[in-house]
């Protein structure tokens, strides 16, 4: 009889161990330290606040980004229909409407639903993607998600067959990539995005990392292109897109298209998005193509409902039936998601008594968003050792700095990579949280940073970024 | 430049193919169809509605388990709180306060939480548990979760190390574990429940499996107890629960227990609820145990919200910081869920405005599902050749079926396993989908299935599984 031994981190699959995630890694474990000194009346910090521009979180306290109106009245008569008779003065009448024909599809909110989710909602989706694109969509290949994440998850999960299998996937990338992949015992197979560029991506870039992975005995399953991308903020013009296409049906590869800031544009009339069904269908491609979208970007930012979806193309019924079995197992995505879903695909349209309000909402938060970013890049680029790519699309700027020989020796003493070391510092001296680069993935010898453009009072924020940087630039040289 | 292959089976990960969710597996899929069908004038189905009695979906259509009122007011103000001033009569005052609380403590349930749930709901979860105990809880050791099918994912992922490392599970069980095992590559290690002492659980047996896997080169992490059970129904007695904790020292086993149905109690004066996390504090047991709790059951049967929590016990700082980063990639639980936790935990109190409904409400759920158990385990004991242990907890019967060599033969004609064909007939016959026990599994040459005790015409409803039962009968013999 053994005696007892408690349960240690030897014990536990390897692959836990290997899983990186820096959006909430220690810079954030640290914000969420202070944010509680700060409730001490003596706390002693040279800051009031903390900032966290480490991750996309628009309605985070502090940041306030408001929710849109309409679907919170949608939510609201979903969670108690009997409001609809004891305030029936409280909701415009589309949106009791609106509520009125969910609860007939769907009935209550606290039901599971189908796995794939609400056979409705999935059809109006379709629509959406049908009238966005111009080609067709079936609601047969659209899966409700919790979020895009859960649905990238899942497919990695899935495509991933043994260690030498690997995914292509941008440097620098958003690192549920790089944690799913080490999660499932995958493999990362990075390209590089052309900073001086604008980050574009470049399709030479992704066949030398097929050609090189392939060298090393690794057998590429899928290519992931983030767009409007993850830190970098860039589109991919339709030219790349093609090629981008072609290369998959070159090599056979699952083209997993990460489009959840599709509706983040800043200048779309020079730098518009294209969704890759639109593209993989206008060239009758035969790839097999996984679409993400998701709720908590966008101009909806419902992180915390947990909403998306993703559309399958030229994915088999055998293999759909597959996923439909696993995604059956965690039984279904929230239902205030899913709602939430069918908001984005269905806002209320001119003529409808939510939509000036609605029209009014969206644009002020496009209009704050694009301006924010502007200034923010104008801003860092002016800093010495900063150069800053101007984002057209989504919520992030990802400014490249220069670190000293000393900046980085005291980093490799404190045990920090550099950026790392320049964003705790950030984070110590002006509660502002932000990502280093080292998260995302940087060529060696360069350091980034992301910070999110989401801060109302933005003045004094990029103010606290400036002065910080001039500070550290004094302490430890240029 | 090779041609373009489609993605087929053979090149997904192979452990897709192994995982199994009787749940929602062939039979929830013909329910399906036939749900679609009726909706056809000219359907020719010898019945006019579906019962999905697969799934413990209190709330779904057709089932229409209210929701708790409180709960769903606390919800509709959390979505849209303008409406403490536009409709401040619709509320009752201690949902309104209840509602500025929560606001003030998340700020947005659209914006992301802290990755193990907001601070202010676990510290009210460790409350809950608290009072249910009488032993300590921290908030520090409680993770919410989206429904607790995603922590039991997440534990056994993290503890499964190797295809010879196993996990204890009770047969029959519900598939969530088998099919998550199979999906990491882990070993279900089966311990039998014993029928004919009212599905109790033995430690001897278990004891067996231990053994049997030691000899078969699997290493045994994890124990895994489903109290009150599924499909049983049966509820431990606590010396029973002392010994199974004393079994785990022995072995060094985590201790997963699922305690999701612990307030579904039929007849509590003779079969209370204890929790393993009382046990294990009383007897000041070192091992490690993570316990699960849900809001999709109880009396709240907020499935679609997907929220619940694990607590974590005896679980060392370290491991607790691997679960935090794992679950931090998948950025939090969805906000409507944590807010379901909080009422869940935290429900009105004697004296409080909303008391009496909530009180009158859950009363009237409690007593309608004991007395449908009830009834339907009698008229099922009733039938020849069906036995059927009277639940005294959980949501479900678990009857036994002896099924008649000729029977078995035109199972094993339509390619299916006798349960299986049994519950095909019964759906194709009555539109009643239930699950077959080879899902859930059982001794080899018996025969169950499992079907839910949810069905508000229960006399009609019996009545149809009656009927179907005899025609069967007859047809196949006894």
């Amino acid at each position: 009889m053994s005696a007892h031994r408690p349960l240690s981190v030897e014990h536990l699959n390897p692959s836990v161990l290997k899983v990186q995630y820096a959006v909430r890694g220690e810079l954030a474990i640290k914000a969420e330290e202070y944010r509680n000194k700060l409730q001490e009346a003596d706390h002693g910090l040279p800051f009031d606040r903390v900032i966290s521009s480490n991750i996309g979180n628009p309605q985070q306290k502090g940041l306030d980004q408001p929710p849109i109106t309409f679907t919170r009245q949608v939510a609201a008569l979903m969670e108690w229909p009997a409001l609809a008779e004891l305030a029936p003065n409280a909701f415009p009448q589309d949106v009791i409407a609106r509520a009125k024909e969910l609860q007939e599809e769907i009935g209550s909110v606290g039901a599971y639903s189908h796995s794939m989710g609400v056979p409705f909602i999935r059809k109006n989706v379709a629509k959406f993607i049908e009238e966005r694109d111009g080609y067709p969509s079936s609601p047969d290949n659209i899966f409700l998600t919790a979020g895009a994440s859960a649905g990238v998850s899942l497919l990695i999960s899935m495509l991933i067959s043994a260690p030498h299998s690997g995914i292509l996937i941008p440097i620098p990338q958003y690192p549920l990539y790089t944690a799913t992949l080490a999660q499932h015992n995958g493999t990362a197979i990075p390209y590089h995005l052309d900073e001086p560029s604008d980050w574009a991506t470049s399709v030479d870039e992704i066949e030398t990392g097929i050609q090189n992975a392939i060298k090393a005995g690794i057998t590429p399953k899928a290519l992931v292109i983030i767009n409007p991308g993850n830190p970098t903020g860039a589109l991919l013009d339709e030219a790349t897109q093609e090629e981008v296409v072609k290369l998959c049906e070159r090599h056979s590869l699952i083209l997993l298209a990460d489009e959840v800031y599709q509706l983040n544009l800043h200048r779309p009339s020079t730098h518009p998005f294209a969704s890759f069904k639109k593209i993989v269908s206008r060239m009758g491609s035969p790839i097999g193509l996984v679409s993400f979208h998701s709720i908590s970007k966008g101009v909806s930012g419902e992180c915390g409902r947990r909403g998306g979806y993703f559309e399958c193309t030229n994915i088999s019924p055998e293999i759909l039936a597959l996923i439909y079995k696993m995604v059956s197992v965690g039984l279904c995505p929230p239902l205030t998601g899913q709602i939430g879903v069918d908001s984005m695909v269905r806002p209320p349209k001119e003529g409808e008594e939510s939509y000036e309000l609605w029209k009014k909402e969206t644009d002020t938060i496009h209009e704050a968003l694009a301006s924010r970013t502007k200034l923010m890049a104008a801003k860092l680029n002016a800093l010495p050792g900063v150069s800053c790519v101007d984002s057209p699309g989504a919520l992030y700027l990802y400014p490249q700095i220069e670190l000293s020989d000393k900046a980085i020796e005291a980093a490799r003493k404190a045990g920090k990579e550099p950026d790392a070391f320049y964003a705790l510092r950030l984070l110590d001296e002006t509660g502002i949280c932000v990502v280093p680069g080292s998260g995302f993935g940087q060529k060696e010898g360069q350091w980034h940073y992301r910070v999110t453009c989401l801060c109302p009072g933005v003045e004094e924020y990029v103010g606290k970024l400036e002065s910080f940087h001039r500070g550290f630039t004094q302490r430890y040289g240029q």
